[in-house]
Parts: structure tokens; sequence; C-alpha cells
């Protein structure tokens, strides 16, 4: 089954054209249909085919966001929320057509309570954004997937990364939102208090739903104290399965560490390359402790001994602010560093996540199902969690090499769910993954339909994305 | 408007009857409908009046579960999933009869894997059972409600407790869970991987749901490598806000420490009474700290300064594991000495959570509140999550006493809520706290219905809980 036949959503001409008009009104320049602006609002970095919507809104606060909901749902007319497009797997397509929210202009930062540890944004904040703000106050925001992405767009696509083995994802970090549902009315999911078993975990519930159930216009978020110290630095290993023993050791001793990230072989070469890195061109892992100074010494202290154990070292150090920067900034580069290996070529980059006890293994049978098959394909991955990436690197417009990128990501996904793990631990189902959906969650799906049906029963929220068929 | 109206659900009869029939005959002595045994199932610690249910049936496996719940749905009869009855707020209560479906005869301990730091459990297994079958693996499950609870029952009502401020409550510490959902099919919620983007989130759906979308029949759970070294005290203030500003500063300054409880002068004369204590009779904090020698000597410092600068101390230190022990279940054992105030007396135990910043002020609100009405209440929390708990002591049978505490509990949610906290932090809402959902969660308590309205259209899953009015 095609991309294409899964995600398919019906048009509806008349609505759409009543919508526009009714926006270019109500709206003015704050509406635009040029063409140019409405690819850029579809086509993000994913390898999956632009459909790009008919309109795109820039709403200012939740009011604006309510009326525009209830304009598209008076009319039938699809609305998408868009942040900064960074999603990979299709998220802010628009299969059936409809209207882009775009949320950039919603980007105020409303509070900040240094003593409860938490602060409340705008969706269109991102995370540079917010973590410069924060700078005096001694506190930061560690959700940090790679990318400048905004908040509410990690919030929507429950996004993680580098720091996630120590701080948790944006599900651990979100406290409450307030977001817009499908019939305009504004939902505030919960208080600033930090547990509560008051009902149904709505946070939860929209964390991770692509705006396919309501838009995010308000987001309560953990902060954290910057650490006294933070050091780190980087581990060659003489195999994937060595480094990844030894990730398993650091996890199980209780090593609160902050950032553990495997390269394997060829990600290295390519950082290695692109960043002119003075490291050796074997599997490796970027780690960092944060902590009291005598804390992250202690912990950089038995991290040694764990490494030594499984033969890897020597630990290159890199204590100084600077020599962190580069190491990270490599890490985060790490992309443009694998499309690098070949010019020329487009890039899709995939997720998947299993049982830190599995990773080794899974790792090591998808290198070889890249060497198999032919492919040229880093691995890089957050392997404190399980989390793993591969980008497939793909001659554009080359039909063979679109298929054969689609076979292995269909097996690799399918070993990751075999592996009791997921097709997706970070980057979301969208329209890449919603074949797999199914396969993983089994009936849990169903219920996801159930929940879509009873919340947007117009299907107007985001549709053609996470849940396959018709909804 | 009085708990009974709000909490009505109707009665089944011919329903009922043929339920008891079919049960009787497929389960054998597995299936009970004596009184005693009846309202056993639904008398709990709870001030809330026994509404007993029509039998009580112990199925042994998810199949015997998914059999029951078809058989209730078939004859649109009530369905309450039964732990050990340590609820506090009716939760197992059957207002439209019904039948309780005891989860003991489940307690099975289904795997443990060491290597990714989690187990998979039947819900009938106990928090302290689990923790004796872990001894020897060097691992242990933190969240301590202080009720040996069942695992079920503190999924399904998101329970915390003491050591929730280091680990985290039930939502954080549930990796992915089994249920038999109201149509009688079995969804597992997610893998075992740490984290996924995989679309909604149905294990935080279903945990704290109460048993009102479904019955939970396994449970896969976070494990922690039992700390290094483990060390605590006591630490009196001469004044609650002190004792509180000194868990502020504590939280600010990102100690992680792993338990930190206040009891209030009240509390405090009852334990020291109750469990032969030789400590002072004002405010004190209760702490606990985990990590490396180290670290936790680290720990102990820093935390040492701070209360030195609240005017705080001087510290009872407690590093033998029996003086831990004897200070952590004279901890554990406030609900008796609390009883023991005034001996004869029943108890309304009640909780609230609000932001840290605001505790303060809520608990001195709420001391002068008891004190202007005459009641008899001391206060112990869980103050690094900014939760903490009356216990009203009332005469049995005086209808003064219970409107008074009504009365008193009723501004306590109000004061929480105004606070921008919950009316429960752990406790849940079953029926006791069903008038005040609206309060705290306004519009969001409608997308709850229509949840709820989706996934059990009959509404058998333990009607009359979380929901006010009709569903």
């Amino acid at each position: 089954m095609s991309l294409a036949t899964i995600t398919a959503v019906e048009r509806n001409e008349a609505g759409i054209a009543a919508v526009l008009g009714i926006l270019k009104q109500r709206f003015g320049e704050r509406f635009q249909t040029g063409e140019t602006i409405r690819s850029q609002h579809a086509h993000t970095t994913s390898y999956i085919p632009t459909q790009a919507p008919d309109g795109v809104v820039w709403p200012e606060s939740t009011e604006e966001v309510q009326e525009i909901v209830r304009i598209c749902a008076e009319n039938r007319v699809p609305v998408i929320a868009f942040g900064v497009g960074t999603s990979l797997e299709g998220h802010v397509n628009a299969p059936g057509g409809g209207i882009s929210l775009d949320t950039s202009r919603m980007n105020r930062i409303l509070e900040v309570n240094a003593g409860d540890l938490d602060c409340t944004v705008e969706p269109g904040v991102t995370r540079e954004e917010l973590n410069r703000y924060l700078r005096d106050t001694g506190l930061f925001f560690p959700i940090d997937p790679g990318a400048n992405a905004t908040l509410g767009g990690m919030t929507a696509t429950r996004a993680s990364g580098t720091n996630a083995v120590r701080y948790g994802t944006m599900r651990e970090n979100v406290l409450s939102l307030t977001a817009v549902m499908a019939d305009g009315r504004v939902v505030r999911t919960g208080k600033r208090a930090k547990k509560s078993s008051a009902g149904y975990d709505l946070t939860r519930l929209l964390i991770g739903s692509e705006g396919t159930l309501g838009i995010i216009t308000g987001i309560t978020l953990k902060l954290y104290g910057i650490p006294q110290a933070i050091a780190g630095g980087v581990c060659p290993f003489p195999s994937v399965e060595a480094a990844c023993s030894a990730v398993i050791a650091t996890i199980q001793m209780g090593i609160p560490v902050a950032r553990i990230e495997l390269a394997n072989q060829l990600q290295m070469k390519a950082m290695i390359a692109y960043s002119k890195l003075d490291y050796p061109e074997t599997p490796c892992l970027f780690v960092e402790f944060h902590g009291s100074e005598a804390g992250v010494a202690e912990q950089a202290a038995v991290f040694g001994e764990i490494v030594a154990e499984y033969g890897g070292g020597p630990f290159i150090s890199a204590t100084a602010a600077e020599e962190r920067a580069k190491l990270w900034k490599a890490r985060h580069d790490a992309y443009f560093a694998s499309m690098s290996l070949k010019p020329g070529m487009t890039g899709l980059s995939t997720d998947v996540c299993v049982p830190i006890s599995r990773l080794a293994e899974c790792i090591a049978e998808t290198e070889a199902d890249i060497s198999e098959h032919g492919l040229i394909a880093p691995i890089v991955g957050h392997v404190g969690d399980g989390n793993f990436h591969v980008l497939v690197l793909m001659e554009p417009g080359n039909p063979g090499d679109i298929e054969a990128t689609e076979a292995f990501v269909a097996r690799l996904n399918r070993r990751a769910i075999a592996f009791d793990g997921t097709c997706t631990g970070e980057h979301g189902i969208g329209q890449g993954k919603i074949a797999f959906i199914e396969e993983e969650m089994g009936a849990g799906v169903d219920f996801m339909r159930m929940i879509k049906q009873a919340l947007d029963p117009l299907n107007i929220m985001n549709p053609g994305k996470i849940l396959p068929g018709k909804v």
C-alpha cells in the first residue's frame, strides 16, 4: 500500500473556497495564498512529497486560533498547525488541502516562575529562544531534538533528543497545555501543580497527537537549574556492540548521564571529515555529565571504569566549554556531515527505539542490512534511551533508490517492533510511519480512532496523519 | 449538591440478576455474593458510605477478565476493578450495583528485565511483594503511597507518595499497560521501549482513569538500582513557612532529594506520642538522600546549609538502616498517630497539591482555617511536590462533624485550585472529589466525558466516578 493511498483525504472544494474568502477578509495580510508560501508550509526536511495547503494564516492569540478553527469547522476544511517545519514524517502536509496555521507570531514567553521551576510559553517560541531568554535566571529547558524547533511542534510530536536520557522527553516535561479543540473550545489541561490525580490525563493525550486532536496555544514547561558543573567527552570503541554494552552498564549502574550518544563507524567518518575532528574512525560514544564539581568527577570516573571493561578508550575528555561546544556542534551537524558523504544526494532520516538490552543486536542487524543492500546510511543514536537514527542517502528522483530506501525503512521498523520496540522513538508517525502503527499498536489503533472520532468528528484537525484508513 | 446526587447510577435489576446467574455458573467458588464479602469490596478507609457491589469475582487471567467484561457489557451491568481497597475517595463503591472484579488472584510477576530496568506484573501484585521479589536483583520499584497497595490500583489512581519528588509518580514509571476495554477487547498500550512517538498516549490515558475506561491486567514498570548509599534524618523548623522555604530552596538548587516530607506541629505531636520519638514538637522535615557515598554526603551538606539559612535545625541524622527504618515507620504511621490524638473518632484523609512557591501560603491558610473552625486536623505532606494531606477527625455518626469536615474540604480544594493547584495530587477523584473536578478542569471535563462516552458507551466501567452528572 503506497503512502498516497494510506493518507488520502478528500478535498472539500466548496468549503475551501468559502474559508479562503472568509480568512482573507478577516486576517488581511496575515493570510496568504501565494504558491511559494503555501509550499514552504508543507515542505520540510522530509523525503515525503510536498502537499501544500490552500492558504496560510498567522494568528496572534488563542482567540484568533479559536476563530480560525471555528471557520474551518463550519466549512469542514482541514486546519494544520505549523511551527518551523523541522518535522520529518510529513506532519505538516495537507493531503486534503486546507489551512496551515502558522504559530510564528505566537512567540511570547508568558511567564517564568523561577520558584516553581516552570514557565509558560506560546507555541511559536523555539527552544533556543527560550533558553536565551532564561540564561540570566540560572535555569534552562533541557529537551534538545537537534533542530531549533518550536516548543509547540516539539510538544505535538512528543520530541526528545540528546538530553532525554536524563531529563525525559516532552511527555515528562510539559506540566499543562492550553489548546483549541476541534469544536473551537479552549481547554487548559491542568494546573501548575507538579502532579495531579484529577481525571484523565488530557495533557499527555495532546502531547504527541500531532495536531490531530487540538491546536496547542500555550505550554507550561518544567525548567531545571543550569548544572554547576558539566563535563564530557568522546570515547572510541572497537565495535558497536562494545559501545552498546558500555551504555547498558552505565544506565544499569544508575549513573545520571545527561547525554550518551552513539555514532557508528560510517557516521564517525562523516563527522571527522565534515567537522574536522581529531577522533579515531571507529564507533564512538559522545557523553556529558551534569552535576556538582564532585558529582561530575565521580560520574566520569565510574564511566571510565565501564569503558575500560568493554575495551573502549582512550576517553577524550572535553571539560572546557569551547571544547564541549565543538563536540556537540559536531554531533548536531551529524546530518550535514552524513549528507556530505556523497554530494548531490537527498536523505531520508528515520528513527526507531528498542529496549536497551536489544540495542546492540538491533543496530548490528541494521548495519548488516545496510551493507547487504548497498545503502549509504550512517547511524547515530540517543542510545541511553535505546533510540537510534538512520540517514539513508538517495539519488534525487531515482525511483530505485526511493524504493530500496522505503523497503529498508520497513524492515527497520519491523525489526524494532519485533524487539519489543517502537517504529518511532521521537519523530512521530505523521504520514511516513502510518503504515506501521497498526503492526506496533494492534487494537490500540482502534481506540485511538475512537478518541479521534469523539474529539474531532468532522476530521478537520490535521487529517491523514497518525491513523491509517478512514477515521 | 450532595455526593449521592452527583454519583447516582441507575440500577439495572434485570441485567444484574442475569449476570449473577451467569457468573455463578461460570466461576463457581470464585464468584461470591455473600453480604460480608460484598461490603468488604466497597468499604475502604474512606469516610464515604459503603455502596456494595452485587457480587465479587476473582479472575485469574486477562482472558477471564475479558469474559467477565463481555458478560457485564452484554447485560449492561457495572464492573468495578478492586485491588486491596486502600483508596480513599470511594473508588470501589458500586453506586449502581454491579460486579466487583477482585484482582488478588492475578498476582504473578511475569518478567523482570534487569538489563532494561523494567518488569511486567499482573495488577494484583502489591508494591511490597514486588520489592521483596526484586531484592536479590539489586533493583527496586520506588513509588510508595504509604499503603501496601496493588500496582493495578496504584496505576489506576495515578498514585505517588514519598519518593515521587525524585522518581516521579505512576505516570512517569509505567512503561506500558495491558487492559481489557469496555467492549472486551484487549489492548497493549505500548512496547518496552523507554520512549515512543507512535500515536496517542493510551498508557497515560489509562493511568489515573480509575477503572472507568478499562481494566488493567498487566503493567510494565520502570525499575531502579538500589542506591549505593542512603542517608537522611529529621530537621525541626521554627514554622511551617521556614520549612517550606527550605524545601523550595532544596528543589531549586537541584538537590536530587529522594524524600522530603513535612509534618506540621500537631502532626509531630501525634507522631512523637504514638511512635515514641525523641524529636522537638515543632514542624519538621523528614528527608532522605539516595546516591553514591560521596554524593549522599554532598547532598546532606548542601541541605544542611539551606536548613541553617532558614533557621532550622539541629538536623537529627539517621544514617544507620535501623534508625532510618524507625523514622520512616513513624512517617508511615502518621495516620494511626493522628487517629490516636482523640480515640474513638473516624478520620477523613484528603489531599491537594499546589505549585511549591504557593505551598507555605496554602498550608498557613489551611492551618488558620482548621483553627478557626475548631477542627482536629494534622497536616503531613510530600512537600517537594507541593502535595499535602489533611486528616480531619470526626465523631462517628455526628452529622455536624461530617458537615463541618465536608465544608472544610471544599474550602481546601478551592484554595488549592485558586493557587493554580489541584484538588487531588494523588488520591484521585473517585466519588469524594467529583464535585470539584469541574471547578478545576473547566471545559476539560467535557472532553473527558467525550472520551468516556467513546470508549465506554454503555457506561459499565466503574460508573459514577471521576465525571459528575450523566456521562
